[in-house]
């Protein structure tokens, strides 16, 4: 059932392959470790997970178990996100639960899983589970995927900078 | 889909009703007030909510988006939960997650419902559901039900002395 895909490869593909779930895929022009420490090094989360917006890092304890807390500052206003870890298994894979101020209570769980292409690119593969049909379709609609998409150009520009 | 029941009025009725769902009924002798502070107020919490262990009551921001964390010292070792509300209806209602510190990144939702009896007794209504039927069962097969009961055994006992 999938409802949206992009020939760009500047965007990410998106779908709905079953029930509660989003599937995600985006290619990076970076090593692997490099998009990894974007996601798991404080100083590195702050300059992109917020679409380019001030991005305060709260927490990041990443580790089973461990807490993250992120609070963006953008021009509509101030928009908290926190979880934990469930497992983090370096360079290679992160699941976390994932929950936005705005609707404190029904927490996602995300599973991100870095693929090294082999040709000095990486593939984020996203897959996202809800509780409800209800929730996913609530976050699809809230402009998720517009803003993955400036995020995720966010990171483009940083891995540029980065070595 | 019904797997057990309890004729005794002192064990907590435990169902499956749906996919991914559990369903606890129990009837307290004291009246709404008094049971509703017990779930709220966290020196009354930390006397029951621990089967009868030492429990420390670290957060207790009983208001949609606040969190708990309660952290029970059992003898068989230092066990912390936590979770987030999602609604707060005084007298009435709670709906909040709930996550054990030994399965980090997998919580469920549970809906306490608090029904006045008319006689001064008071009937908690408890659903829960998780991201999967696993999740559930496991938490069936850790010992849930055995600990359910000791806790509100335990509750039983401070209701008698509260006035």
């Amino acid at each position: 059932m999938t409802t949206s895909t992009h020939e760009s490869p500047r965007k990410a593909s998106i779908s709905k392959p079953r029930d509660r779930e989003i599937h995600i895929e985006r290619v990076f022009n970076a090593p692997r470790d490099r998009v990894w420490r974007c996601f798991t090094e404080p100083e590195l989360v702050a300059k992109w997970w917020g679409r380019g917006n001030k991005l305060v890092v709260e927490k990041l304890e990443v580790r089973r178990g461990g807490h993250w807390r992120f609070v963006e500052h953008s021009p509509d206003g101030v928009h908290g996100f926190e979880g934990r870890y469930r497992e983090v298994t370096p360079q290679t894979r992160l699941v976390y639960t994932f929950e936005w101020d705005g609707m404190p209570g029904h927490p996602s769980v995300e599973t991100a899983v870095f693929e090294d292409l082999g040709d000095g690119r990486t593939k984020i593969v996203n897959d996202t589970l809800f509780f409800t049909n209800e929730e996913r379709d609530g976050m699809m609609s809230a402009g998720m995927e517009s803003g993955l998409n400036e995020s995720y150009e966010a990171l483009d520009r940083l891995l540029a900078t980065i070595s």
